[in-house]
């Protein structure tokens, strides 16, 4: 779809900053042009759609770094628990009820959630079925995203397979829009020699699929304190300086490393993870509700450390919603270090947008409203009462905007979300087979 | 106007829990009946309006236990810095050249922003101005409020001028919806002797209108780690204890007194929160926001403290979106304590209905749908893809649930908000005007 998007404040997140009065040209699934609208629109009179945004805002789509997509399905189904109850009589017998076909629905309500809220990338880990699942939701909703399988000790011959079906058939499919990762689920549940084979199968596939997108390596680590403890006692290793520096001392980290949470870092970790460019994905809610801790932000940003922001699953989030994120991530370490001038909101819309781009290792494409980018754009609603009156789009965009201010969403030129409704998906019909699937799931539970 | 809504969870925040498929009839501004649908509805056969409610959940209003509405005309004027830079060279000046009618349109947007967010009452200190005033705002819009003029030992005669007329005026105007509260600004802006002269007005005040609400004292306390220090240096007293030790030394605390922020607390002062049943307004935007820190609200519900939550002005939030503070209220000690377990959802809901409607001694009609109150009701739209699928309203209520999932609100019976239409006030017109007054105000700026 070829369009012209005019007279709105474009926050390009690129060199122009922010354009008031702004345009973006579209070819294809392309930007071509950006800048002020009176001039592109003289460069291009005609052969153009028009869409007026005056009175609103326009910004790249935003990228959630770390997600379970499929585990919707359990949202709300239990929260307040201590960490290991939850974990073990809550979350974890029911996921193992779910099939496919649950996996898929539940990535596809909240890739429908995600887009309704103007994040057009997000990046997956869970269970790979090869019929039903995650990389199937995406390419239905029409987002974009990195999928994962994740990989654990105890299926190593069973993971292995299954991820290289999963790059096989998904990784640039959809017109590139979907792409593949290897996912060691975390330094505890993966041991060293697993690591490593796992490690040297990513550098297989990316030499394997050199002319097509990067395949990450996407892993939790350092989430929670007593980490470091559970690696020692699992594979009788030592990790006394940080789970960093072990999987360093592994050879398993450089920059196609994307790490989520790294809550709980030695000093040495973090001079780890700047020196070989590992991303880290900041996924503030989950932490907060999960009882992790807060995650040295700061620290980790001085150092050079690039950081996006991601929202983790619904079961310790519970929603999918980077508005959100983006004002916690801007607050909480404001607070706990008693700091008001941390966190600006500009370097937090940057996480949201280019760096978390950068953090997928999909900077080319994404993260910018740049000549030669994919047009994944967001148009925000600026004339509510809640977003008046306006001094700054930026302060705006991540201390007042809400999720429901998302109107219109294209993502590759591809109108996904048209004044909030959702054009690829019936979403009355989703949310009717989910709830169907919802009480199948608790049938069986309750058995 | 008399009506029955039914088909809902209603989540009565009394006695009757959450009642699914349930029912709330209301005549005139009062709730008469609540229960099941069914057995409602043969009870009522007839002569009431009908509202159908399946798919949605039915609250109390929320209450907003501390703002200050007129600042609003500064949403996003300046953040993200140093707290004394932020007051003395952003705050204050423009402050300064704020007209009453600025602080009219102001408190109207706010209260405009509150109600599309289900907040029904608000809790309010800002400068009185007789004609143009945030009293005024609040009656026009429709919502609830206690309105405080704040008070400085700089300007006493004034001051109690101004509370005198507001009282006059504004206490129990509007059917009882508008309140006044007596308003010392902070225990190192208020000298011992007008604090102790307040506390009498406020007596006396109680005296004369015994017939009456109640007029509450509403002050911020221990905000700032710094505050016994400023008090000891502007005073010269000893505040070696803590700052509520310090202010029931002076005999001014007492259950009609809500203190806002309580961040930084000794265990004495704790202990006199709790003797002297003062409630507490916890504000977790504002006070990460501005560095303030950490409130330790879970000790003070441990001690018996009634907490009620707040956004505070949006100068330091920059919204006044309760489910946000609920969700946030609900996460962050959780992730500071390093305890997944701690202020869960249920809590947290009471703190932002029937415990912050006691915070502003106003529960006998407020902060629960019980009939005989006050038919304050926000009708939520739980069909969404992120309210999906549905395990418990609560969980929902303050992990998922979202500003703009405020579908319509009543206010003692009233319709002000229809299908997120405001009904009593031209929103647009609004704009418009805060739009013109947010630039006559740069102009003075400028010049």
């Amino acid at each position: 779809m070829d369009f012209l998007v005019y007279g709105g404040s474009v926050v390009t997140m690129g060199r122009l900053g922010v354009v008031r009065d702004g345009a973006v040209l579209v070819e294809g699934d392309r930007i071509v042009e950006v800048g002020r609208s009176e001039e592109v629109k003289r460069r291009n009179p005609r052969g153009y759609e028009r869409i007026d945004a005056e009175g609103k805002i326009i910004i790249p789509g935003l990228v959630n770094t770390h997600h379970h997509l499929a585990m919707s399905l359990l949202r709300g189904y239990a929260d307040d628990l201590p960490l290991k109850e939850w974990l073990e009589k809550w979350i974890w017998p029911v996921e193992s009820l779910m099939t496919g076909e649950d996996i898929y629905l539940g990535a596809k309500l909240t890739a429908v959630e995600s887009v309704l809220g103007g994040c057009t990338t997000v990046n997956t880990m869970y269970h790979y079925a090869p019929e039903f699942n995650e990389a199937r939701a995406i390419a239905e909703v029409g987002i974009r995203g990195v999928v994962g399988h994740v990989c654990f000790s105890w299926r190593k011959d069973e993971d292995i397979r299954l991820t290289k079906m999963l790059v096989e058939k998904w990784h640039g499919a959809e017109n590139g829009r979907v792409r593949v990762s290897v996912d060691p689920h975390a330094p505890y549940t993966v041991d060293p020699g697993y690591m490593r084979e796992l490690w040297s199968l990513t550098s297989e596939l990316n030499e394997k699929y050199r002319d097509k997108a990067p395949v990450i390596w996407h892993i939790h680590l350092a989430e929670t304190m007593d980490e470091a403890e559970k690696v020692e006692k699992a594979f009788n290793v030592d990790v006394k300086d940080g789970v960093v520096v072990y999987l360093d001392r592994l050879g398993v980290l450089g920059p196609i490393v994307i790490a989520a949470h790294c809550v709980h870092l030695t000093d040495k970790d973090i001079a780890v993870l700047a020196s070989r460019d590992v991303k880290v994905s900041h996924n503030p809610v989950s932490n907060l509700k999960l009882g992790s801790g807060i995650s040295p932000v700061p620290r980790l940003l001085e150092s050079g450390v690039t950081v996006g922001l991601g929202t983790d699953s619904v079961c310790s989030n519970n929603s999918s919603d980077m508005f959100e994120t983006m004002k916690l991530a801007a607050l909480i370490h404001k607070g706990v270090s008693m700091n008001p001038a941390l966190m600006d909101a500009w370097r937090v819309l940057r996480m949201a947008t280019i760096d978390g781009a950068r953090a997928l290792n999909w900077s080319d494409e994404i993260g910018s409203i740049e000549p030669g980018k994919k047009a994944d754009l967001v148009i925000i609603d600026a004339m509510k009462p809640h977003m008046r009156p306006m001094y700054s789009e930026v302060s705006h965009l991540v201390y007042a905007a809400k999720y429901g201010d998302v109107e219109t969403v294209f993502v590759g030129g591809r109108p996904i979300v048209e004044n909030r409704e959702v054009k690829t998906v019936d979403v009355e019909e989703l949310i009717t087979q989910v709830s169907k699937a919802r009480d199948r799931l608790m049938e069986k539970v309750r058995r």
